[in-house]
């Protein structure tokens, strides 16, 4: 429920207005070398008030460890760890606790649970996310501690809108945020260096788990690998993935239209993921809804809000593939 | 690695040229009439050799159900099943058992095993969707008694190659099948009278498992839900789904931009999802590969395959998706 | 549910009396030398009807595998099979079909699936052991094909009744199979040459797993581990298993109190565990109970059946053991 | 590895030395009322230092709840807490880092991590149970805020070495102190108002499941339920629990041998579990043993130390049947 992965895990908990947000890191091998330092700066990446396009919320998002390293080095216990909320100011949601903002989850977690901490989105608030940024960091450390060749991660914002020039992206988000409005983005992921044989057919092939992970993190709404949608246009001759060797001893590939994975198994090219990011829902118009009685009421939500979630959803991004390559690796390692 | 679900499970074993496939559904309630009449339908509609599109291999597909029932009705203990290969040519595969098909898996099995059943692509053969087929009529009928108003699952194929006519796509495969060539196509489900609650945030959300198990199925590249990839070039204004209530009872949604699922979990209305397919990778064409031995050879694929996927995967995503709506059903009676 | 392990597991279906009984094998290595000539034997050693003092059900407890092996080698893939139940004479429990036998798992699972297959225990029937015993077969010929310093293990009927002279047990079973009763008894296991370093604390400790996968095992009511319950009357210092070393290379022990595991995970030395299995509750004797109706009535239960569960549970002990080292080992693979 | 549970789990962190432990509940259904103040009184009852005969490290053992709860009731999401360690004496445990204690973890942590937090045990300390004793008293407050009729569990030393009388079990631990030595318990423990049918056979049934915590709590050498091991002394005759209806709607037992659980599924009768404790290892005695580079030493383990766990594990006996009793009571309510 509010656990990732199968052998490399983490737990999370918290709410964006509690006192603090944290996790469980179960699974990390003994004897790598980890501390704050290694898992401070991803969190720096991804807090919030970075820059005037970001929500100006403004928070340190300093990591406390509880356990699970001694002198340095990691335990193979489990690593628990905290984020304080410092920044919050849960009066700003006073006036809309009772009401439902569209395209939030705040409908949802009402029918489901019957109560919800309204304050900040509570528990479906991405500050959650700041929980996947740790846990990347350490599944990073870990997994390049352990193969002889690092693995390499990045993604980037490669639309936002209509528009595909990343230079005229900062003038649309500011557009967009003086019209009170939000605006969806893509985002495109990029592994490189990860070593073949991941992944476990048939039900937990390694692009089941990424399209997994990807599509459970906040406004993402559609996931695709390699080709993704655009097989739909190809014919088969266009799609294969001829390989040849050089030398005899490395099979290479002429295209990879298949995103590194085949039959659910990386073949150690380049892994290439493209997630949708809709809107933030948060936007300062005035918008039909119901309340708790049923009444229909307008309501706008003021808050600090991103404009483009695509200005931080990248650190949260990559902190998944971290965390699904090193569980998979670990996975594969029982059966090597 | 090879079991589906949380609560309600199926785990699935079978090879395309072994003598059986089959599996073991666990975590179906008692007292559920079922028989082989409930399931054989939908393994009827899946099987190859229905019509002069898709594979002339001819099975028939008929399941064998060893326990879990008695005097027609389920009786909460684990259903056992296999269904029978019969009409497995395995000398088809004699000349391409030491190479490796492009966009197949075999080089991936071969890498991570070191050994593989290369008769009819083994483990990885489309043959192994039939389980899932059965898994979810299993699941269909379940869910459905256990629900006052039924849901309902259908699905097409809306796009083959850029063709979105469907009067043209008959025509569109033969010329692709006479061409030795295959095509890639885009299916659509909708989901019905599904009840809100459905996901289990944060790391089990409904869509997030949605995306595992549709990314699952053999030859699919990419899955979106709701508007998909088009949020990217939404306005927060525009993807909002405002909430009205006509009658002061229920909430209604003035669109349905988030495909029926707000954080994680069913709003009750229809969830939307869509599926990219690739091309069959199995095609009657010269192609480069290498061979067991690093050799670079060229290979031809003749066996018998469907030229366009979509023809025989909709009861597979339709599978799936029942017994995924079922297993979060099952999960979510626990907590209320 | 319905299905054991972490990583090496099975799923078991099958009822006493349906056609067949089976599983699935998952998470075996790939490249392990495997055959139906592994498995058979063990299926021998437990089947009933081998001497005159177990139940005279006689089934040959054939097994039929479907998959996961090819050119009798392991593939990596799920290992599906059945053993097909023959000798099955369902009229035998007309009578009792609508009454609760004493000490039988009848009662519960009418209470909790409000349904069930009455004919020779169904689900509850000790006949679900064989899934087991083949399961353990597959376990030990994997674990020692991946071990350089193969593991064994055996295990003994050590008391009767009150009697612990193994000679005098075949007298003690015949009196009290002539007196229409039946007889506990209590079984020891060893595993010798067992690596160290098997078990995940603190939730999936190796004694954990030893004693859930025992004490779910059909008649047992106790388990313990090397000294056992004999702890209680033991002080500290003549419980600790000092150390030393002969060669300053190899630690040993002087003694081994704690069965071959401390903190959860095993220690090189011996494993020891002793379980007290019930007398069969099937016996030939009028006893009082109720109906579905809640009437009160008595009972007999004919049947053919074994006085003393002992001298067909050896066999099971032994497989589990079998499963849960494999399972282990393959965890604790993920982390060296 | 770190987690307890099905549907209701925990994950639990920390060293005995490190700054906290703690842990994450997941699965707690929503709208329980449910505060500090609910926990706080089992972790007194736990804590050291409360009397003489206890290990006189002093530990406040304050819960700091970070999550899970909204104006006094749960949310339905996970629920993440920190106990603090305050009162730790690292430099206790200096001369011993290179040794390994007897009896103690000590060593296989060694073997299997290569690396151990050496002060106080680390992850393998007793510490780490007051994690389980405050996620016991959430599952207590959530599952007798299910249930119409509270549930009720106790449990008490009934054994101390040979002694019976718990008059003398004071002096008995004053002497065995007095002698630099420990000594081992039986402890008893009883649940009544069970409800009927939890447990889900066949491979988690109740017992089993039951089996597995209790000999996972550190020091537990044996588990038993009802008879326990003396059913090896009995007849089925007299193992029989059998049945009748006062009234012709409340089917009652005229014994309870079975310890309330038929086939792995609770009965309703008192579940009735008795677990074997062997001697603290830690012991103000010289011992033989290695250190890291296999060279023969002695050890004397000073620290503060129980003499007897049997004064504290009680808490944590119950409390792990707190836990088993809500985790499967909401795994019940999915099939019901």
């Amino acid at each position: 429920m509010n656990r990732f992965g199968h052998i490399f895990t983490f737990t999370s908990f918290g709410e964006s207005h509690g006192p603090a947000i944290g996790g469980i890191v179960d699974g990390i091998p003994a004897n790598i070398s980890l501390s704050k330092e290694d898992i401070q700066p991803a969190l720096d990446l991804r807090r919030p008030g970075i820059n005037s396009l970001t929500t100006q919320r403004n928070e340190p998002d300093q990591i406390e460890i509880f356990s699970g390293i001694f002198e340095g080095k990691t335990t193979g216990t489990p690593l628990g760890f905290i984020i304080k909320n410092t920044n919050h100011l849960s009066t700003d949601y006073d006036d809309i606790k009772d009401k439902f903002r569209p395209a939030h989850a705040d409908l949802t977690y009402e029918l489901k649970y019957g109560i919800r901490d309204y304050r900040g989105g509570g528990r479906s608030s991405a500050r959650e996310t700041a929980v996947r940024v740790a846990c990347g960091a350490i599944a990073k450390k870990t997994l390049n501690s352990l193969l002889p060749k690092s693995v390499s991660i990045s993604s980037k914002v490669i639309q936002i809108g209509t528009e595909t020039d990343p230079t005229k992206f900062k003038e649309l988000i500011e557009k967009t945020k003086q019209r009170n409005d939000s605006i969806g983005c893509l985002v495109e992921l990029q592994a490189s260096n990860v070593p073949p044989c991941l992944g476990s057919p048939i039900y937990d092939k390694l692009d089941a788990d990424i399209a997994k992970e990807m599509m459970g993190i906040n406004a993402v709404k559609g996931v695709e690998i390699g080709e993704g949608f655009n097989v739909v246009n190809l014919y088969g001759s266009e799609n294969a993935d001829e390989m040849f060797s050089d030398d005899g001893e490395n099979i290479r590939f002429k295209s990879n239209h298949a995103g590194g994975i085949l039959g659910g198994i990386s073949t150690g090219q380049d892994i290439i993921v493209r997630i949708a990011v809709k809107p933030t829902p948060s936007i300062n118009q005035i918008l039909s809804t119901v309340d708790k009685d049923k009444k229909n009421v307008s309501i706008t939500t003021k808050g600090r809000h991103d404009p483009c979630i695509g200005l931080r959803i990248c650190p949260v991004v990559e902190a998944m593939m971290w965390c699904i390559l090193l569980d998979h690796y670990l996975m594969n390692k029982s059966f090597q």
